[in-house]
């Protein structure tokens, strides 16, 4: 079935000649479009920090489970919908496993580097960022994270420092950079550190307001602010470190709660909308802080958080299809999650984990509560069991319960029989596990251990929490076997102008490259 | 500067007209082979069992470990080299962790089943497969693989059965396939079990005689076999299971000696070859067999193996660049396998996997030698200490060596010290573990505890083998969560004429959609 005949050739040579130029000139439109796509005049980065291909399934398949949706792909994440999925290896210049900061100056500047650089080669010189780039270019720049702006990840972008760890240097940093948009955690030492030698520093919240930031660290203030304003937001709510609270501890948003990494991504983009384009850079980093804890519930819920600023800029890139790329990588896995578990086979029981209130760390900062008032010698496991249900799910069982737990049938192989209807009971190995992980928990700090084993078993977290997202990951079907980062290597996916650049198999340096290039098309397209 | 200028339009009308005509045929061509590729004639599906990303990396890892070229992506594996990489989603009908017979009808046929079945739906109907499509187009077709050619990953390319375990029966469709060649494993029940009611059953062999098949099961029958002859090549060397050794414990090949899977590669593209074309499936089956074992060494040598394999098909390739396409894929993640452990943080010390010169399976083997002859009551560690030491280089430390790992710098975070001088010795608390499998080794069947932590710790596999592989694993910074499946998708790596719809992030039955698309252009070509 033909619908459009071809004009037929004995028609005048003028109609002939102006069919053809017309082929010719559609032909050619749809091969650029298909080869080389057009430069982007909004760019979005968005790093999950910690989040490689087992994070990213892991909250797919929670949110199937959740939303009652188990069928293969019935849910997809923003990222994973992407049209361009690529593999990025994530070696520093020193080890396989590299840290943020190594792996942060690799994405936005193109160099390998050691683990714990900003922003400088091996050599500690300074290396210039795709951030900068896009800002000598005349495009408006924005970094957000969920963890404070300092961190490894976001600094890599404006900072250039030998040490991650100069948090001080690199808020000045922040001050100096030029930059439109600061967004997300706060700033863990903007006063500096005081030394004998040191004279009075000056604050680097004030060095920002100087240089013509307002720092805005309410809602109100956060969300009045207007195109045009040069903003620092650092969220109203924040942790011990300077960062969001986890999305799962989040209470979501009276007026007077923190906002969201896709409140800080909508925002950034309002402000940041100008002729001559953006780049918007977006860190999820407390999916990495999550792995780090082997806390499965607030990883997945993290990583969903992340998804959900990925997604505003899908929606913006709907707007302005011929204009945006989004490029969503990972640093580095963390934690070395995978799933599937010994205990549970062929079996995955993701519904378990929607019974996790609390984050990790706010179980550890409840029972800290406790041991203000308890030490090793009257500390009760009964008087904590409550609160464990509460946080966990993870219910202590009676005598009748273990006894109808050893008769229950066990889940067969092929997964066909439900989930245990005792699923959330301690079992009488894990109840042992708990009881010693409290004792652990309730010494004081001289009596620790300290050793490999006591490593292995608790990565130095608060010995009952991390006990306790072991034991409900791995009734999920969960497993982990590090708290450190791995060798993994991570996903990267995109779409828009330039996306096609993203497929394939390569090295974050390559990562930065092609971003500088899809930058550098921009940057032609709008002098 | 441009070096082409456009006829000047001032040229005659026909001159105007010729060249507009050649632009369009240009442009056109170009599209056309921009979006879709040409058809290919040649069609390899390399499946690697249990191969995932985590799989492809430790190899590499280690190969450049081993090649002292320890430099980010200084060494590439053949398929991790392919311009197109693609994400694979591998959940069965019924749960998220599939097994091969579901993965493998989903590659070959492009449905979901369930777990165990074979070239069959969920309702148990047949339905065609790839490698059936190629045959009914007049291509020749291969089927390849490290495990016995009746195991579930080869099987779902020519069979249809309930059931995975139905061994005769799949046996008997080989012989009704009408494919050109098998190779690699045996078959692990051509005779059909027997039963009261059963009369005598034709041994399937005999039944693929009867259909023009020659049964070689020599090195020399093998190689001799010429283009023409149809071909079931069972490897002179077989394990227990009917499969080809471990790469690992293969003797690489002399006269007498079994071939690897490069070479019954290389030996189905010279049968094959033909106007018509070709599909050849070749499985690295043990990949998935080692990592259910937790054997790192042994799952890597073997992924290694498989992409020799590749590596064979990628130089065919060379020669047909426009004519050849070759899809690599896993059918599920084993073992939960990730590039970092607990004890080792930020280290990776993959040299220390050179020191393993047999699998879990040869070293199971040579412990049951000695249980012949020894009891739990009359085993004495000191006996097998110097085997483990020749297996796996680990090695019992004496009381002054243990004292000179106390006094050895520990690796520091950045991973810049070297690896442990003493890496290969066993830790106090490996030793006791050792220790404990061993007594658990020697028990007899009856005296075993059968219970969860008893598989969580050994998985039904060999005590002291699977204690052996964890710890030298560990040790390489390298860790395992399961003795099955998981559900961490896989890489599909391709290149060729088509290769381009293998990009992206998709479900398995897609990979198949994709596969048959191109199958079917070249059915139209070759027509």
């Amino acid at each position: 079935m033909r619908r459009y005949a071809l004009p037929p050739f004995a028609a005048s040579s003028i109609n002939r000649v102006a069919w053809i130029v017309l082929a010719v000139l559609f032909l050619a439109a749809a091969t650029v479009r298909a080869d080389s796509g057009q430069a982007p005049k909004y760019v979005f980065l968005f790093i999950g920090d910690g989040m490689a291909l087992a994070q990213r399934s892991a909250a797919e398949y929670f949110l199937a489970a959740k939303e009652g949706k188990p069928g293969p792909g019935a849910v997809r994440l923003a990222m994973n919908r992407m049209p361009v999925q690529g593999l990025t290896a994530t070696s520093s210049l020193n080890s396989i496993i590299t840290d943020s900061g190594a792996a942060g100056t690799a994405i936005a500047s193109g160099v390998k580097t050691y683990n714990g650089a900003i922003g400088v080669d091996g050599a500690k010189n300074p290396v210039p960022t795709l951030a900068e780039k896009a800002r000598d270019k005349g495009m408006k720049v924005g970094i957000i994270s969920s963890v404070s702006l300092d961190h490894a990840t976001p600094a890599c972008f404006y900072s250039h420092q030998a040490s991650r760890n100069n948090y001080y240097e690199i808020a000045l940093d922040a001050a100096k950079s030029g930059f439109d948009y600061f967004g997300g955690g706060g700033f863990k030492d903007p006063a500096g550190k005081k030394s004998k030698t040191d004279g009075e520093k000056p604050n680097a919240l004030d060095a920002m307001r100087t240089a013509g930031y307002t720092v805005a660290d309410t809602r109100e203030a956060i969300l009045a602010a207007k195109p045009g304003t040069k903003l620092v937001a650092v969220n109203p709510e924040l942790d011990a470190d300077k960062a969001l609270p986890y999305a799962l501890d989040a209470d979501g948003g009276g007026d007077d709660k923190g906002l969201t990494l896709a409140q800080y991504t909508t925002k950034g983009i309002e402000l940041l909308d100008n002729p001559k384009g953006f780049f918007l850079m977006v860190e999820g980093g407390k999916i990495d802080w999550a792995c780090h804890a082997n806390d499965a519930a607030a990883s997945i819920s993290d990583t969903l958080a992340f998804d959900a600023a990925v997604a505003e800029a899908v929606a913006f890139a709907k707007a302005h299809p011929d204009e945006t790329l989004i490029v969503v990588t990972g640093d580095h896995e963390c934690g070395g999650l995978t799933l599937g578990f010994a205990g549970t086979r062929y079996g995955n029981y993701y519904d378990y984990l929607k019974s996790q209130k609390d984050s990790f760390l706010r179980f550890a900062a409840a029972l800290a509560e406790y041991k203000k008032t308890h030490d090793a010698t009257t500390a009760r496991f009964e008087d904590v069991a409550p609160l464990i249900k509460e946080s966990f799910g993870l219910v202590v069982p009676t005598a009748a319960d273990l006894e109808a737990m050893k008769a229950a049938p066990k889940p067969n192989e092929d997964n066909t029989s439900p989930a245990d209807p005792h699923g959330l009971y301690f079992k009488e190995f894990e109840l042992a596990a708990v009881k010693e992980a409290f004792g652990r928990s309730m010494q004081n700090e001289k009596e620790k251990p300290g050793n490999e084993m006591d490593y292995r078993a608790y990565g130095g977290y608060e010995p009952l929490a991390v006990t306790l997202t072991h034991i409900l990951g791995n009734k999920a079907g969960i497993g982990w076997t590090s708290y450190s980062h791995t060798g993994v290597p991570v996903v990267t996916s995109a779409q828009g102008p330039g996306a096609q650049a993203f497929a394939g198999y390569y090295d974050n340096t390559d990562l930065s490259k092609k971003m500088a290039a899809a930058l550098g098309e921009t940057a032609v397209a709008s002098n």
